[in-house]
């Protein structure tokens, strides 16, 4: 094999990612948008959004701090069981899908739905068949935290049957009952993040607890990050890249309490390209981190490329913006892949 | 059923207990002294206790700040390959047994044991079981964390079968397999903790992060709580109380890298009685909490007579000692039983 020091990512989108708002905004818009074409951007801000005018108006904030002609933020809107046909037909074209959370899931999704009963669903999930919204969920049940999502699978399976015709993408998967899913039904997709194709449960409490890893889904067994890495390795066309970003500040995290997310956007495209050497895959890195995107949404991203060198990068032990302070996941660290250029 | 209001615990004994040293010492030994009558008291200091001189002085700093009339600390010998038959003949009167680590497993553990092999531990072993000292053992692998205690059950299989005579404790035992085990060796016995028959994996990371319900081994599903629980209710004869209470200063507790350990000893009879009154068992209590380890180990405990009174009981938020503080498991909130008196 050729010793391979330089690598070119094009395109590169994070389907799933958490820009917040405000200072925290300012600080991790950038963090993104310098360094990924687009990006799917969650809707569970508080309150989370669930009108035109409250996502106009975060387009624009959003746009403010990134470079509005180099990053496309592509917006969700946070589901309801009552949104009417004409609200949906028109808000359409503003909006790359719909974002379900079951209440009270993860970080502020209290305003989530508290039925996956298909029947309750249907108005909604009826009219984005039609329209063709893809749907977009978060799926985990309020059981045993190793079992959430797994438990979830039925409802998966009872939605694509229910909703043929509905793209549905299963967000941030962490289990290999998940993987499995993904070839038993057309119309059902999924992302998977950066820290769950590193990471098992080991990490977060098999040592020492580490809060910086603490996330939902939290991170399952040795056999689910397996499934979830081999399948991401071998670019399934039906599993796309979503790093599920999710900023809070150090304070949040260290606390008693400490929130639940593990924030990789500065590092997500320099560790991919990492694991995707290693284990000597790197020709299915594009696939991962773009086109399976761009042909399951049908997009076409802005023009950007990124030219990754073989040189050490150290992570930063920390963002800091207004007297707070975000942690990346491998803060302090070295990564063995640098970012050298963005054209 | 009639209405309970008091209940009689005699010669309460925690057979797993973490006593520190030095400041901490003077913290929670007279938290456990005052309502227990004796404890059996860990090893793994910094450095363990490996010589009879430790272990005596160790013995008298412990007698020095609990009551030594009133309470009985049993203390434990760290294990080692290499001790001599002479070694172990001599100190066998100080001693109610010896705690065996695998290397690392937990805190302050690091010069265990690195084979678990019964050949390697053979020598060591034999003298034991010949001159009937008990061993009390850290039972996990170095394993996937949920997976730890079930893979050491074969060690513990293979340690029964070769050692007949040996009297082997499985400590702090969170599994339905560690169960299952206890019928099945004459010389398999086990201690459990009260948190471990109130946690499972949910508590410590299903919801935010808890630290303060971080230990090790960790608290693992619903239904190996529920095979504790029963068993503990059912007031098996072969399992005894063992609290585990492993006080951490709070900073080492909330910080980033939490240290494991749930601090109980101050609430241990109080949340055992709402418990065992909870499931119609208080009947079983006694034999759960002292009579069981009694007769396991031939103990005939200091005299201790703790009335609980159905009243309520806010646990202290915190336990204070030279500008640090230790939290206890229900920090500020409320327990249904108190205790009256202490004859």
């Amino acid at each position: 094999m050729t010793n391979i020091s330089t690598f070119e990512i094009n395109e590169p989108l994070d389907m799933h990612l958490h820009l917040r708002d405000g200072d925290m905004l300012g600080l991790v818009g950038p963090l993104t948008s310098e360094t990924f074409s687009g990006a799917l951007v969650m809707p569970n801000l508080i309150p989370p959004i669930t009108t035109k005018e409250d996502l106009l108006s975060y387009k624009q904030r959003i746009n403010t701090v990134c470079k509005e002609d180099k990053f496309e933020p592509y917006l969700t809107l946070f589901f309801k069981n009552d949104y009417s046909y004409e609200f949906l037909e028109d808000i359409k074209k503003d909006i790359i899908g719909i974002k379900l959370y079951p209440a009270g899931i993860t970080t502020n999704s209290e305003t989530g739905v508290s039925s996956m009963d298909v029947e309750v669903l249907r108005p909604t999930l009826e009219s984005m068949s039609k329209l063709g919204i893809p749907l977009c969920i978060h799926g985990e049940t309020n059981g045993f935290v190793m079992d959430r999502e797994k438990e979830f699978m039925p409802i998966y399976e009872s939605l694509a049957k229910a909703f043929p015709n509905l793209k549905i993408i299963m967000e941030h998967i962490t289990t290999k009952e998940a993987i499995e899913l993904l070839d038993k039904y057309e119309n059902l997709y999924a992302t998977v993040t950066l820290h769950h194709l590193l990471i098992t449960l080991d990490d977060v409490a098999g040592g020492m607890l580490n809060p910086h890893l603490f996330c939902k889904p939290i991170a399952k067994r040795p056999e689910d990050r397996t499934a979830l890495l081999n399948t991401a390795l071998g670019a399934h066309p039906k599993l796309m890249f979503g790093s599920d970003s999710a900023p809070h500040p150090k304070h949040k995290k260290e606390s008693c309490g400490c929130a639940a997310g593990v924030f990789t956007s500065p590092i997500a495209l320099q560790v991919l390209t990492q694991l995707f050497e290693k284990h000597g895959c790197l020709d299915n890195l594009n696939k991962f981190v773009s086109l399976n995107a761009q042909k399951i949404y049908g997009l076409k991203p802005v023009k950007k490329t990124i030219t990754l060198v073989k040189k050490d990068f150290i992570v930063p032990s920390a963002y800091e913006y207004n007297y707070e302070s975000v942690i990346p996941m491998y803060a302090g660290e070295r990564i063995s892949w640098s970012i050298k250029s963005i054209d």
